[in-house]
């Protein structure tokens, strides 16, 4: 990564793509202005015109960005270029949420699979995808050389699925589970807490 | 709110509040010192017994305080203690999956019913929460002074969708469609991109 840019500019490149990415296809596919992304986004235009620059040679004065190769740029930038395979441990509503999801794919991200201990769901496929049983993610894991796991088991299972992922050689995990996860030596835990967000959003404006 | 404490403290009040909430019954029946909190959360004990000390009078020398106190002190500081009526639109797994969260309340949210617009849906219930028509949605707002929304419906409703709960009053608002929201006028929204979240955690290590 350029290490000259400043961890500013870093902090707002995935805001940029985001809404790069948010954008309908006939947008996509035409030109955009750093003075437009700034006023989407409510950013200072000077500032956003600095950023787009710094990670892409592609702005023509009066044109703009091609929405699409700026999109690429910035992605290629922040390594969401990558085909980073992902598992989803827990199949209630949440987790089969994610594999039905398809927009993981634009980051990078393709989930590959689901575990559950439910014999009734391993077997099925939930768009494409196989429910596998939680037993065979060891060797899943291992095979396929997956990194990173989202936990979306109830919170008691949480911690032991967890333990699991990384004895599995799992290194990033994204914890659906309202409970804190203790990390395992060499393992990320990302804790997402929607109660928390939703407290933050509400109470602290 | 208490003017006199730090931003830095503010900010891991929630974190001590997730983690005291995540503790099994047992242990938030016992006592906790600041010390195994601050093992626990990866955090210095110092700043920890400073930050517990500025909300809650209960700690006791070598004893520590009493956990469910202590939860009670710190959610009363937040305004957990709030008992805010949440509404969810869009009722596909990830919407199914907030009405059927039961942790939500612990912060001081009761989830009260959901929309959809998919007449087979509407009329059901979800862990004993109505679905209703979206076209109710305004109405039922107005009525139960409703300020708080969630959005799980697809991308491409999101914008209408956030746009018809300001006009029924809703004042914050989480999104979890994976596209950029523009807010309208006197509405907070959260922008909630797992993706993003996602990259960030296995990226930006």
């Amino acid at each position: 990564m350029n290490k000259n840019i400043t961890s500013q500019t870093l902090s707002r490149l995935p805001v940029y793509f985001n809404y790069l990415v948010s954008l309908p296809q006939e947008r996509k596919n035409g030109n955009i202005s750093a003075t437009a992304i700034a006023e989407a986004l409510g950013l200072n235009d000077v500032q956003v015109r600095k950023d787009l620059a710094s990670v892409s040679s592609g702005g023509r004065p009066k044109v703009g960005y091609s929405a699409s190769e700026l999109m690429s740029d910035i992605g290629r930038f922040l390594g969401f270029e990558n085909h980073d395979r992902v598992v989803v441990a827990g199949m209630g509503n949440f987790g089969r949420a994610m594999l039905e999801y398809n927009g993981f794919q634009a980051y990078g991200f393709d989930i590959v699979c689901g575990f559950d201990c439910n014999r009734e769901r391993v077997g099925s496929t939930i768009n494409g995808r196989p429910v596998r049983h939680i037993d065979e993610m060891d060797s899943f894991c291992r095979d396929n050389d997956i990194r990173i796991g989202i936990i979306t088991v109830p919170e008691t299972a949480a911690q032991e699925v967890c333990d699991r992922m990384a004895q599995a050689g799992i290194k990033y995990i994204l914890n659906f589970a309202a409970v804190h996860i203790n990390a395992p030596k060499g393992v990320a835990v990302h804790n997402e807490n929607i109660s928390l967000t939703l407290a933050m959003l509400a109470r602290c404006h």
